[in-house]
């Protein structure tokens, strides 16, 4: 499907799409670019990549696609890094969880004759690493392209055609829609989670081990959530600022009503929020497997 | 063990019970009681009792343990309603998730001879109803038996021995101190979870429809702990009202600072909160299943 593959930064979504073009035999060569020399030596050891480099410049020399799968945060520095180096005609795509400020940033960076193809799986696991990717992270989940007016299409065929290849759902869309939607369903979530164990993380010691041991009540689920990679959610936030604001004065709102219903023993209130967000957990059920995250809960 | 059981609301909690008890043969007689005839047609229906009657007074007589299932919010009624029919040295205890509230409304009501030791099963699910019950929904899971001054040692005793028996881990607590920790590990999750879920629901009706479709990204937990059972929840928010506040206003400080941090750019501060809430993961991972939810998410 490609001649050569570079995958830049091996963490776990990079090691899972390497595992994923191993095992379908969707490339000649694949390269892993990772400027930690540690992690180049686990992807040698796990035998995850052909080659490996900690040089940026070195590692997309040759590739006809280059998936960055840093952080957000990083692409300026990943951008600046490869352009002198990306051969005409290659295509660059990515996986990050916001897609307009990446879209902006290498739009701008990357040379003529290359083609930047904006992309995000809805993929993941608490767990960080190149040791724990899977190959069949991406199997029946969505995958979302958002690619910009000046792509081409048979560029975006191309990313279209590995990600079906790595057995994910692909969905089209406009970047600023996605970066408000997966504001709601992904960036607020996490935002919260993390909240919420920090809270708990404030609490006075003994407390604290009392809550750690009775977690299973409904906490346990937050944790889980909270253990996801700092860097890359940070740059999450930083990256879709204003979405995310919005959408969190939204639920300020709707929990200071929560709030003051409590307070003033407003039963009803209570009784009807609680009833109709049954409604879209049935919704969500009747959808099945690709509305499932995929990383197990323990 | 005892000679008649009856158990007062045969929801998931109460048929889990049921279902625990009949398997190990903890009493020679098993009461159905639950005022919703279509509730007690189901359990006779399924076998999950010896008896039923939708009768509170009947379905108490002659009975030496009485274990109250029914949400918090009706103690009162319920309690009312058994008092002059509990036998001479009866024990009744509970399973509400708030206990100050409930000791105080019980210990009113129940008369001279019958004792109430309160206590709460650490266990459940997001689905209701008896025919979602389990004979191991208690399975190495915490039960926390809060006592009264009044409470005899051997009443407390043999409520220990019934949870000993269904398989679950005993500790005993102060319950003002249990109504705070539950507030932190349980009631204010679901009371977010709730929230979250409420400000999708309110979004318009084209966002809303692909929020349910990528909810993957971190939504969907969220969306099964909102799917609880609205009685029992609203019940728990009226019943501990002051601690959930107390922590609701600790969580509101805390998110708002997150807030802070994104609108001013300040990555350093996001990622030092995104770092420190892995340590509490590490720290319920190393209590091992105890501590973890019994309830599969998906």
């Amino acid at each position: 499907m490609f001649k050569q593959i570079s995958i830049i930064g091996f963490g776990l979504i990079g090691s899972s799409i390497a595992r994923g073009i191993k095992e379908h035999k969707l490339c000649d060569t694949l390269v892993c670019v990772d400027i930690n020399p540690k992690t180049c030596k686990k992807v040698e050891e796990l035998g995850l990549a052909d080659e490996t480099t900690t040089s940026l410049s070195e590692g997309v020399k040759g590739s006809d696609l280059v998936i960055l799968c840093s952080p957000v945060g990083t692409m300026k520095v990943v951008g600046d890094a490869i352009s002198d180096s990306l051969q005409p005609g290659a295509i660059v795509t990515d996986v990050g969880s916001v897609k307009g400020s990446v879209i902006e940033t290498l739009n701008d960076l990357l040379p003529k004759g290359v083609e930047f193809v904006a992309g995000h799986p809805i993929a993941g696991s608490e767990k960080s690493g190149p040791e724990n990717g899977m190959a069949d992270l991406f199997q029946d989940r969505w995958t979302i392209l958002t690619p910009s007016e000046s792509n081409s299409i048979k560029a975006v065929e191309r990313v279209t055609a590995i990600w079906n290849a790595l057995g994910a759902r692909i969905e089209i869309m406009d970047p600023k829609h996605h970066d408000l939607i997966l504001g709601i369903t992904s960036h607020l979530p996490h935002l919260i989670a993390y909240s919420i164990v920090d809270t708990a993380n404030n609490l006075e010691d003994d407390i604290k081990s009392e809550v750690i041991k009775y977690s299973a009540g409904g906490f346990y689920g937050f944790t889980r959530i909270a253990a996801s990679d700092p860097v890359m959610w940070r740059d999450v936030f930083l990256h879709n600022r204003d979405a995310v604001l919005e959408i969190l004065q939204r639920f300020d709102e709707d929990i200071t009503a929560l709030q003051r219903a409590i307070r003033r023993g407003d039963g009803d209130y209570l009784f009807n929020v609680f009833s109709r967000t049954r409604e879209i957990r049935r919704d969500i059920l009747e959808l099945g497997e690709a509305a499932k995250p995929n990383s197990k809960p323990r």
